[in-house]
Order: C-alpha cells, then structure tokens, then sequence
C-alpha cells in the first residue's frame, strides 16, 4: 500500500571535494523516485552538455523576466553568467510526488529556505580531513596548484556554514555516507505532513470501526 | 570516524494491535546503541516481571514524591495505577550519546513534546486496514470479544492523534516497517544540532586550511 505524498526538495551541500557529487550520483542511480534539479543558466552551452538535461540554456533578457516574475527559486550570479532554481518544475515534481535533488551552495540554500523550509530537507557534507580534501582535489587533477588553494580557502568559508543544516555527515567512506542520505530521505518521505492522503485514509479506519 | 552526539528519544505509538511491539523488539534487537525506557509504577509486580527490567516498582510515596519534586517527564493513571518515565536516566542516557525508545501512547507523547520536544523524533504506526487489526487482536487470543471490541473504540480515538508526530508509517509489511523506522532513528542521529562535538571538529578542518 502506498500513500500518496508530496515530494521531497532534498539539499545536498558541501565543500568542494568533499564527495558531494559521488554521494548524490549514488543516490539518484539506486532511487527512480528522486531526480536532479535541472537550473536555467545563462551561459553558453558546451558542446558536450545537452539542453534541458545538464541546463536549460536560457538568454539574459529572458532570465530577468523570469526573475521579474518571481519565477526564480534561488538565483546566482558566477562571473558573467547567471543560474538560478525555476520554480515551476519544482512545484510541479513535489506535487506528483517525487523528490528533487539540490546540488547547491550555502547561497543557494539559503534563498531557498525563504520561500520553500516546509518542503526541503537539507544536507552537509564534510571530508574527515584537510589532507584528504586537498589529496582528492589532486587526485582529480584538473586543477594546477593555485585553484587547489583557492578551492580550500572557499571550503573554509562554505564549512563555516554547517549549522545551516538539518543533517551533517562527516564523508569518511563513501558507501556509508550515501546510506545516511538515503535513512534521511526516507524519514522525510514518511514524514505526516508529506502524507496529503492520510486524513482520509485515517477517517475511513475510523468509519471502519463504527461500522462494526 | 565518530563524532560524539546527543542521544535520540524515540518515540513508538499506535493503536492496539497496529504492530508498534513487534517493530520496536525488532529494532532493538539488531541496534546497538538504543534501550528501552524502563518506567516506574506503583502497581504490584508480577511474578513473571524483573524489577528494573519490565519496570522499576515504587511506592505510591515515592511516586508522589518525584511527582513533586519534577523528576517525572510524563505520567499516566491506568485503573488503580500510576506509571511515569523518571527524568534522571532519560537526561544520562542522551548525554552519554545513547538513544531511548519509548512506547507510550498519545497522552505521554503530549506530555514529553512539553519538556523534550528538542530531544525526540516521533512515529505513529497504523494498520492498513480495519479487517488486519481486528485479526491481529483476535490471533492474540488473550482477549474476549469485548475486550477487542474496547481495543478497537481505543484505536479509533488514538487515531485521531497521527498528525501530533513526526512520521507516519502503515504497517502492511513488518519488514519494511522496520526498515522505515530504523531510516528515521539514522537520519535523527545525523542531525546537525545533536552532534555536540561538531563545533569544534569544523574549526578544527579550518585550522588545518589556515596553516597550509
């Protein structure tokens, strides 16, 4: 028996190379209930992304009618380009009953929680260390030691923000970590108020009963 | 890695017959880290009891007593007996990093959100249906036809009740059910505000940024 539910906006945040992308593909693969939020960008397409699925590549003019129009979740601004949340998909995932997964910074996090905290469950994760950190941004070796250093300089501003958070996972192994984020997206699916169909799966227990 | 943290209360509840024993045994029994609240009474032990086990018996003087001196997070009379939860092991076992589970129906949940709410996750359990809980109390076999026809007025007014707590889980599966309510304990004990040492493990991972 399942009950009907709203979904879920499940938050997962961290510094950079603290394993949130590792946690939040694990999630996604092994869960058809959940998918990723898709952001409006106003930045070029790359020739290896596809529009709609890593971005809906929108124009300036048509970002700001949208922004104009309270259409906008969250927005940001990172160099010349703008992202943001539409709001529209989002409601209209949460009310079939699925979940949708944030993969955001605290900036983001926060604007959200102004206009959607009853429908949001939000996440961060930490690396167990600095030298596991910077070994896996090495590891990834895309990046020359100068971005390495600007990016842990970033994680020590993004960490001062783990309070903002309803879970804190510290991502020592990756496979338990990714167990944690499935136990909290499960609770919050069994959430009451998520359950829109239970007044009146409850009111017919209890005309069951009367009608004994 | 474990950071120290601040045990969860555990609050089980449900109608007569719904199945909140059996999911609570089975989660004690592979969960290391919760115990039962044991609570004190001032009704006569049964010769099949363990003092300190099934409960701590008490005098009615000394029932009255901690009554009076605030050492009572809830309270119920049933029939000629008075039942509480002591506060004293309650605070020891949260601050030791332990959790508790409490089975207590709607009026001793009521009465510990007043002095714990900071503390507890809440689960109410219903039957899928009418016809499954009047089997499950008639394979008790224990109780005459009255006696489940009681048990059945009962539910109907604990019922009533599903939107005072957290989660809400329909018991057609035992399995699953406990499943449920083991993914609610997880995510409760991953959640930000328990994790006492936190603090300090973040300055610490800022520390480490700082003298690179």
């Amino acid at each position: 028996m399942s009950i009907a539910r709203r979904g879920v906006m499940l938050v997962i945040a961290s510094p950079s190379g603290a394993g949130k992308t590792s946690i939040s593909r694990a999630v996604m693969a092994t869960d058809p209930d959940i998918e990723l939020s898709v952001s409006v960008t106003t930045r070029p397409k790359r020739p290896s992304e596809v529009d709609g699925v890593h971005y809906h590549f929108i124009s300036v003019k048509e970002f700001e009618r949208m922004r104009a129009d309270g259409e906008l979740l969250e927005w940001a601004q990172v160099h010349d380009n703008l992202y943001a949340t539409p709001r529209a998909r989002v409601e209209q995932t949460l009310a079939g009953g699925r979940d949708i997964l944030f993969d955001i910074d605290y900036q983001g996090t926060l604007q959200l929680y102004e206009k959607c905290r009853p429908d949001m469950v939000t996440v961060f994760i930490l690396p167990p260390s600095i030298k596991e950190l910077r070994a896996r941004l090495e590891r990834r070796a895309e990046d020359g030691p100068d971005t390495i250093r600007r990016r842990l300089k970033n994680a020590r501003i993004e960490m001062e923000h783990w309070q903002e958070y309803d879970h804190v996972i510290i991502n020592e192994d990756l496979e338990r970590s990714v167990e944690k984020v499935r136990s909290i997206l499960s609770a919050a699916r069994s959430t009451g108020r998520r359950l829109t169909q239970m007044q009146s799966f409850v009111r017919d227990l209890q005309n069951q009963i009367d009608s004994l």
